[in-house]
């Protein structure tokens, strides 16, 4: 296992997960993707903190035609991967994931990052289009974008937004991820925002106690996919994600999901050369 | 990026979205397929303003074989699918869009429009004999027909009327189309009538302050497909699209649905040849 | 496009649409099935309008290597069906219909009567082992049988009796069909028949206007297949049909429903030799 | 068509449906199963009477490369089941049933009884490796085992239980089966037992007059598969089948079920070798 | 059948399923890691009974091209996996389970002990690499984490945690084995803690009467699956199994299953040669 593997090199922002945005007072994302026009290449940690950023994670399930490709092609699968990447660096941000072995319906996915979503497509495509993209089939697509905090604020409850502000990861370099997309009935979106607020206020207490060892990043899907949110986690403990789960879980907003999970993507990190490596043995 | 790529070609008529029929009071649409029957030709700028007309929506996923095309036949594919439309031109009229790299279950659709179904049929049916057509699965039909607005009336609901009626899109060239199959419950259908003209006025109130830019198209399918609304949206803003969207889901109308999506169709607005073409690749 | 494809030499019988038979005093079917023995050859009139026929629904969806059968051989396809529904007359009545482009799930499907279930399944094999019937699959089977009317009697509600009675089709020879199996909630058949048949007139009552564009067949499956019952249309006018369902949708009875469509099965109509010969293109 | 086919050769014991087992008190079938041991072949008129033994019900659905196995190779596929069932004759008792042209997810089934669970696996793994078995899929196992009736008993329901016990089937030979598994809700197994068995007892009551043309049979399933019974019918009569099955749709313990069918399983009785015989042409 | 099909090697503590971790006072399983990090080899009698172990479950089933694999190759797989697993014995314990002929979904499957996640998938990704697995599909994952026993404590039910201690298996060896996921509603994790104990101690009462024909054994997947446990048991004695499974469904705590099996999966346990061998036949 190289050293790399256990390199921190993906500097996620600690924000709280399932955190809804409120449609009124939703700031234009204009100076963001302005910004970003102007920009000549693609940095990773500040499109990893930016709101009015696209998150497209694609789940991808080997066929079995792969194990009969030459065993000398599927070795250049990770070059020919690690080129793309490369020649895309000035309009997306990809990280590759490995799921063989942790997952039924996936063997690796792909979380791409953009300002503007049809770059993340013709990424996509070319990927499609390469030795192990023409091999594997899509099972899962999720498409978001990011939103700043509007519930847990500086004004609405300070202190768990110092709370959230204070934190941070302190534990080894994650080695997991998990993705979870979530969606809510229709009874959370109408009730009112105060009593909203309240019961984030109930989710986030909780989880104040977990940010030194997971990583959490969220995504805005309503009505651009069928999930509301697509929550993002890297830790390097299971059995700490697995109690702050817990807790997530007893919370009265639990009662307002239709779609937690289903799937729930549990993967290892890894550079994407890695990942196919890994695949084309 | 060809320059065609932004052009609006597309007049999309603003008219609420989700806004049911009521089947009293309906009026025949002889009038309106007698005067389709009459002309020897389809005009876009008519077909996508009129009641009376069939929308067929049928998504598709490329199999693997496609890529085991040779190249040279994938590239005249795009040419044979023009012709073909070409040819039906006083039949259907024929948009496709690009889904790949967005989406699970498909990598492009087409939208087809007829006053005559079993003409939306033939075509289909032509084109499932084309080049693509024979490498690509069906994943998905939508089959609606289009109507009048019958709740937010001049005498109804004359504010929204007019706001429906006065607003209309100033964005720049929408990028991209989101189709969204809608159902509602027994429940609702078993509402009174001037209660779910309460509801549907509460619906479509946030909605106007979106009408700038987000372009809307009702279909209803009730009896003739497993939906009762297909929602076809065109945006250059998902961001706004998503607040949208947002909004719809906090008024009590959403407590009725039974179906919202699934799936979610997002896909990017081109010409048919440069669909067909990014495809071939 | 053919005279005979306009032709109307379908004579279904008007009976309404889920009007559930009760288990209690249900006559014996011993009389219609011996008649039926008695006779040589099937008489559509009559079988399409007898109780105690059983009703086979079979839809079908090619495979991909269809298209890879030689045009020559695919064109004798239609030959085969046809000789195979001519030496099977005195056994089965076979209908064919056309789903291709407004279906997902199927490309044609099968409508085979027969007075003896097992004469039914012996066409259906024989039908597997034809040309078209070996490269498809079988997407979807509905079994049923007829009863006659037990809510809507003259003597319970001689008005709406009498308006089914008097009423009948008008309108120019049906383009298209449409099967909706229908299955009803463990509440529906607990609640007491008096009750039973006050919904079942709320639920005729607005359907009768439509009697003379929309033509309705009914067929029992309770225990014997998935559904409780196979809703079977036949119409020319497709917007005419979009109310009558709405029609439907809105009285109380809908809550009831556990399953209405799912799926809604719609088609043209055409004879047997015009579907496959449409699809052997 | 053979006379055998219509000969009755199946004694199958008529049992209450549904007639659920309670877990306290339940004997120890040790007992039966050493009788078994001791006997050096299974006898159809015991197995199929007894309680504590097994029953595995397996659907099986032809492959399309079945279709371009040599018809000779095909042919002899019925004398090669034909062998496997004799050799295996004293540890298992084999039913084979046709569901081909009836059903969508099977083409025929196998049913297996038991006294010890290994041995109808071994059977079973042997099966899949003949000529047909290597050309079909499962599409669904159930595997259940037998119990005595525990609900209607001698002293709880006198009446009830006499009626079961003195009725018999008259009818002619049955040419029809019916597999229906059944899975009630937590509701109802938290229900007293006294209320249970007046809920049982309503169901029984009208199934009582259906006992002269159907023939019925139980297995018990919860936790060792995904529903908790599976109800297995046999009868000539299938609109007698259907009435009986609106009746038991027409009683309170109706709405404890989550599960009645799904898959409903209707298929014709045949000699093993006619089964496939019926298939190989 | 060799001998060894009756031993049992694998010593599997008995606690109590479905007993839930709170997150609160989850102790820090580093203590167990870091000592299994000492260790070189894993123990079975350790690694069976620590908490902090990864159980992960895999459903394989095979590819009909297995069957047309050379027959020598096939034989020669069972020693492939033999050798894998002697290979990897410092990193995970491996067990084989054969499901086919019981079982629609799987053939076989593994369940892989380690204390380090990673390398679970490390080994699972080289098992696929073999011949069998190449020739194998995933078809159900589930992944969980062992924890101490927290409800039945023996400051909070002495009585019941001394029946759990006191109670061992005294069967025959175990021939079957099941795992049933098992996922609770958001109701479940709200009610209080106490509450919750006082259905556990429901739960767990009548269970007590079968810990001597039935091992249990409890892995927590919330948050890294779609489950919330992975409940995973050996027996005998199928009956007693069954009647267990009625006493846990007919308490109150069953009422927040939303998920119990789904699948269900039963197999018979044996070697992993025995496995890989009645495969290969």
């Amino acid at each position: 296992m190289s050293k790399k593997f256990f390199s921190n090199t993906r500097a996620t922002v600690v924000i709280g997960a399932a955190i809804a945005a409120l449609a009124a007072g939703m700031p234009s994302f204009a100076t963001a993707q302005q910004a970003a026009a102007d920009n000549t290449m693609i940095e990773r940690g500040k499109i990893l903190t930016q709101p009015g950023v696209f998150g497209v994670f694609t789940m991808f399930k080997l066929r079995p035609e792969w194990s009969r490709v030459p065993s000398a092609d599927r070795m250049k699968a990770a070059a020919e991967v690690k080129q793309l990447i490369e020649k895309h660096k000035n309009n997306v941000l990809v990280d590759l994931y490995l799921t063989r072995g942790l997952e039924t319906g996936s063997d690796f996915f792909l979380r791409v990052h953009a300002y503007d979503l049809v770059k993340a497509q013709t990424f996509m495509n070319k990927f499609r289009a390469t030795q192990i993209g023409r091999n594997a089939d899509v099972s899962e697509t999720l498409v978001g974008l990011t939103k700043g905090l509007n519930y847990i604020t500086k004004d609405g409850s300070p202190g768990l937004n110092a709370g959230l502000s204070s934190a941070s990861y302190t534990g080894p370099a994650p080695r997991y991820t998990l993705v979870i997309p979530v969606k809510k009935s229709a009874e959370w979106w109408n009730i009112p925002v105060d009593q909203r607020l309240h019961e984030l206020e109930a989710h986030t207490a909780p989880t104040l106690a977990y940010l030194v060892n997971v990583k959490r990043k969220l995504y805005h899907s309503t009505g651009i996919d069928d999930t509301d949110f697509i929550t993002y986690f890297e830790t390097n403990d299971l059995a700490a994600f697995n109690n702050l789960m817990i807790s997530l879980a007893s919370v009265p907003e639990n009662k307002y999901h239709v779609r937690w999970g289903s799937p729930t993507v549990l993967g290892t990190i890894h550079s994407p050369e890695e990942v196919i490596k890994a695949l084309a043995e």
